[in-house]
C-alpha cells in the first residue's frame, strides 16, 4: 500500500471552538493582495473553494443558498426596486442573483479588493456570468466612503455582503455605517446584511438590530438558512426597512427567477425564528 | 510562551470530503461496548460530546434541535397518540421530548446497546431526567426483532432515532424493516426517521421515501432543520403516515411543551422544501 496522505483545508473558528474542513485535490492559486490573502483550491466533493485570510468564503457546491437568500428576499420585499448597491460581494454571486430581476435598472457593486473579482472570473465563472450586464457597475473602492458620498435617497436597496465582523469587516456593522446607509436609501428603502450564525452569534444579531433601529430603521426581519461551509452550518441575514410595518413581499410566478433554494414559501419559512432566538431578541 | 497544543475531535465524513471538529478540554470516558466504541469528551464550547465509532452523536449545546424535531412534529401530526416506540435513541433525548406530551400513555425505547444509556445517564443527565417516568420502558435488545414481534396495530407512533445507514444502522432503512413498522402501527399510525442531509444525501432521502411508499405508507413528508454537528450542518427527518392525505397537525398552546426550537410555525416552515430538493424528489 502506497497511499498518499489526504490534503485538507480546515477553518478553525476559535470563538466557538469548532472547525470545518474540506478535502482537497489541489491548490489552484494563492496570493497576498493589497488587502488580504486569497487562496483558491479544488476540493474533492465541493468543487472550487475560495478562502480569504484562512476563512472559507464560498464553494461551488453550496454558495447558491447564501447568494439567493442575500438577494431575492430583500428584492421581493421592495414594492418597486430600481437602484441597488452591493457592498462587498466581490465574488459576484450576489450580483448575478440580483440581475435576474428585470425591474432592477442599476446595480453598483463596491468591493475594495479587485483581486477577489478577477479570481472569481477565473475560478467561479458561473458566478460572474452577468458581470457584463449593462445595468451593472463594478467599483473597486472603499464601500464605507462610497456610501458616505452617494446622493441621499438615491438607492432602493443596499445589500451588505461582507466578511465577518472582525478586522476590516467590523466597521460595516457600526452605527456610523448604518447612518450612511439610512441616508442613502429612498423613503421605502431596504437594507440586508449577512448576520452570522443563529446558534453561535445571537449577541451579534441582537446588537446589529439595536444599532439599525437606533439610526432610524423601522422594520427588522432576521431570516435564517443553511450555510454548510460557515461555522455551525446555519446562517442568517438581517433585513431592515426605513418604514415600519413591512410584513409582506411580492409573490411572483415560480419561473420569474431561476432559483435552486429560494421560493416564496422558503422566504416565508426563513422568517420564522425558533423560540430560543425569538426570546433572546425580545429580552 | 509555553502554550499547550489544542486537542480536537474531528469527524471526517468521507463520502462528502468534509470534516467537522470540536475543541476539547478532556476525554471523560472511552470504551468498547459489545456493539461499538463509545467516547465521551468535554469540549471547550459545546459542553459534553458523545462519539460512537468515531461519528459525532450529540453535544450539550445543539442536541435540542434534533431531539425536538424528531419528536414534536410527528406527535402533533397524530390526532390522538397514546402508544409510542423509539428504535435507537439510547441517549434518551428523544424520550425526554416525547414524555413532555401528557396524552402519551406508554413509550418503549429499544436500543441494542445499554451502555449508551448508562453513559448518557452519567454524562448527559438532563437528557435522562424522564427515564424514571412510569410511562417509559427502556429495553436493551434488537429493535428489528422487537418490531417483528410486536402485536400488529399496537403502536400509534414509531420514531426511528438511529445512526447513519451504514454498517449496523443500514437495515433500519430497509423495506423489510418498514414492513414490520407498517404492520405494527394502527390504521392512523405514523413513523418518523432521521433521513440525513438534504444537501449531501438526496439519493438516500429519495430511496427511503420510495421504500416507505412501496410497503404501503400513504403520506410522506420530509422536514429539514439545522444540525450543526452533523455533516453539512443541515439535516432532515422523514415522516410517513399509513393514511394518505395527512397535511395538518394539532396546533396547541405555546406553553403546551417547553421547547427551544420547536413551535407550530417552525413545524410548518420545516415542511417547506427548497426547489432543488422538491425537483429531485419528484423526478
Amino acid at each position: 500500500m502506497n497511499s498518499k496522505p489526504q490534503a485538507w483545508f480546515r477553518e478553525i473558528h476559535q470563538p466557538s471552538g469548532s472547525s470545518f474542513g474540506l478535502r482537497l485535490k489541489s491548490r489552484l492559486h494563492s496570493e497576498q493582495s493589497a488587502y488580504q490573502k486569497i487562496d483558491i483550491y479544488e476540493t474533492t466533493d465541493f468543487g472550487h473553494l475560495m478562502v480569504i485570510d484562512d476563512c472559507i468564503m464560498l464553494t461551488d457546491r453550496d454558495n447558491f443558498i447564501y447568494h439567493e437568500m442575500m438577494s431575492h428576499p430583500v428584492i421581493y420585499s421592495h414594492p418597486c426596486p430600481k437602484r441597488l448597491a452591493i457592498i462587498g460581494g466581490g465574488d459576484c454571486g450576489t450580483l448575478r442573483e440580483v440581475l435576474k430581476h428585470k425591474e432592477i435598472e442599476s446595480v453598483f457593486q463596491i468591493d475594495i479588493d479587485e483581486r477577489v473579482t478577477r479570481l472569481a472570473e477565473r475560478y467561479f465563472p458561473q458566478l460572474c456570468e452577468s458581470n457584463q450586464d449593462e445595468r451593472a457597475e463594478l467599483l473597486f473602492e472603499d464601500g464605507i466612503v462610497w456610501m458616505q458620498d452617494v446622493a441621499p435617497g438615491s438607492l432602493d436597496i443596499i445589500i451588505v455582503d461582507s466578511t465577518d465582523p472582525v478586522g476590516p469587516g467590523e466597521v460595516l456593522f457600526s452605527e456610523a455605517f448604518y447612518q450612511s446607509c439610512f441616508r442613502a436609501l429612498a423613503d421605502d428603502g431596504l437594507l440586508v446584511q449577512q448576520s452570522e450564525s443563529p446558534l453561535l452569534h445571537q449577541d451579534l444579531i441582537k446588537g446589529m438590530r439595536e444599532r439599525l433601529q437606533s439610526v432610524g430603521f423601522g422594520t427588522l426581519q432576521t431570516l435564517t438558512f443553511p450555510q454548510p461551509v460557515y461555522p455551525a452550518g446555519w446562517w442568517s441575514a438581517t433585513l431592515a426597512g426605513k418604514q415600519p410595518g413591512l410584513t409582506d413581499f411580492r409573490q411572483v410566478a415560480e419561473d420569474d427567477i431561476d432559483s435552486l433554494y429560494y421560493s416564496a414559501e422558503i422566504h416565508r419559512a426563513a422568517r420564522i425564528l425558533p423560540p430560543f432566538l425569538q426570546r433572546y431578541l425580545r429580552e
